[in-house]
């Protein structure tokens, strides 16, 4: 069976990639969204930076270039989690102009894999690279309808984040190089959804012996330079 | 573009899943494995249960699909943990016999969404079902050359199951409904492929407050009758 969709460098029209990518302004944890390609009269929605993988690349492979050739960014932390197949997952109403216009085989299912990613927003900007239209920062709780089930992508990949951050301490890459015990206390709160005891959280930080103190406080704020610290791990 | 991917019922070419399901007989960790159809002259190898997505299921329905069919195993713990998608995954020599032999489109790429799987022993006799062959639990440190990337696709998920293992207490679903401290102490033992001391790991798991003690012993040992607990938990 003679079938285009074996030819190296040309698209898989059933496997696509989609990357939530989250960042913490140390107030709000955000995610990174594009507005999509837009021709004539198409309604343009928000989406994840995703896209079909090609032939000849494997799947972390394909979201790294996705990314890069989307929103510019590269030399992140890109993880794996979860792949999405639900047969009407690209058949709403919603979404056919798009499809139509912008894929050669819109009828086809699309299955995705989805990859999360955390950036530390002080090393990048968005910026729409030439694939690309808007790309912007958004809180995650003002999410508006975006293409597809990118919605549930975003939902399932911020249970993931709050897992693994609980487990295995991921989610340092979302704060600066340095850091004060207020900003990472912030950041807990922000993604397990909780108020924290600031006495018990600092002993509990003590106590897990993750942060190296910095010779060095805050400076250029209106208080008390609070001291500095790095996370124990470099290698993150 | 006519194309028969898109017809309810029917396979789509690209996409599969696989199944590791473990098992545990209070000595070994194992994996079920089944014989792959056999046609002529094919050099039957062992795969892990899979097959191709139907277009009209999601893939957590293919995969309980799948694996009855196979194994004839069902209603059990299934969890979806990475998939796979080398571009050379289904390319290997060992392999192309049976992908001419049994597929539409032996030249298509094929990803592959893997779930994994805990299965009490005691609860289920390997038997294949109409449409495998031969259907055997394999210790997880025997396991021979499997067809595609199946090998590989065993060691991660025997690195999730270690992972949730540790911190989510997943892995009680593989020891009998009631059982004794020093099962217990033996599936950690195996999971995590450590020694424990015995004294230490009791102390741990009084701590935990996971298990409930039974009024009953063991019954039918050589040995003084052990007392008998079940895991809290009572939904898994």
């Amino acid at each position: 069976m003679a079938n285009s969709a074996h030819i190296e460098g040309t698209p898989n029209p059933n496997v696509s990639i989609d990357c939530v990518v989250f960042g913490f302004d140390n107030e709000k944890l955000k995610v990174l969204l594009i507005e999509q390609k837009n021709k004539g009269s198409i309604n343009a929605q928000f989406a994840l930076p995703g896209d079909l993988v090609l032939e000849d690349e494997d799947l972390h492979q394909s979201a790294t270039r996705i990314l890069k050739e989307l929103t510019d960014l590269e030399g992140i932390y890109l993880k794996q989690f979860k792949t999405f197949g639900d047969p009407n997952r690209v058949r709403d109403v919603k979404d056919q102009e798009w499809l139509r216009t912008f894929r050669e085989d819109p009828e086809a299912r699309v299955i995705t894999v989805a990859y999360y990613s955390l950036v530390k927003m002080e090393d990048y900007i968005p910026q729409a690279a030439s694939l690309a239209g808007k790309v912007i920062w958004q809180n995650v709780d003002e999410v508006p309808q975006l293409a597809f089930d990118h919605n549930q992508i975003v939902n399932e990949a911020l249970e993931r984040l709050r897992e693994e951050f609980e487990y295995k301490n991921v989610g340092y890459e979302l704060l600066p190089k340095k850091f004060t015990l207020s900003m990472l206390q912030k950041l807990h709160e922000i993604i397990l959804g909780i108020e924290l005891d600031k006495r018990n959280f600092r002993k509990k930080i003590k106590k897990s012996e993750v942060l190296i103190p910095l010779e060095e406080k805050q400076s250029g704020v209106d208080h008390k330079p609070a001291q500095l610290f790095r996370y124990k791990s470099s290698s993150r």
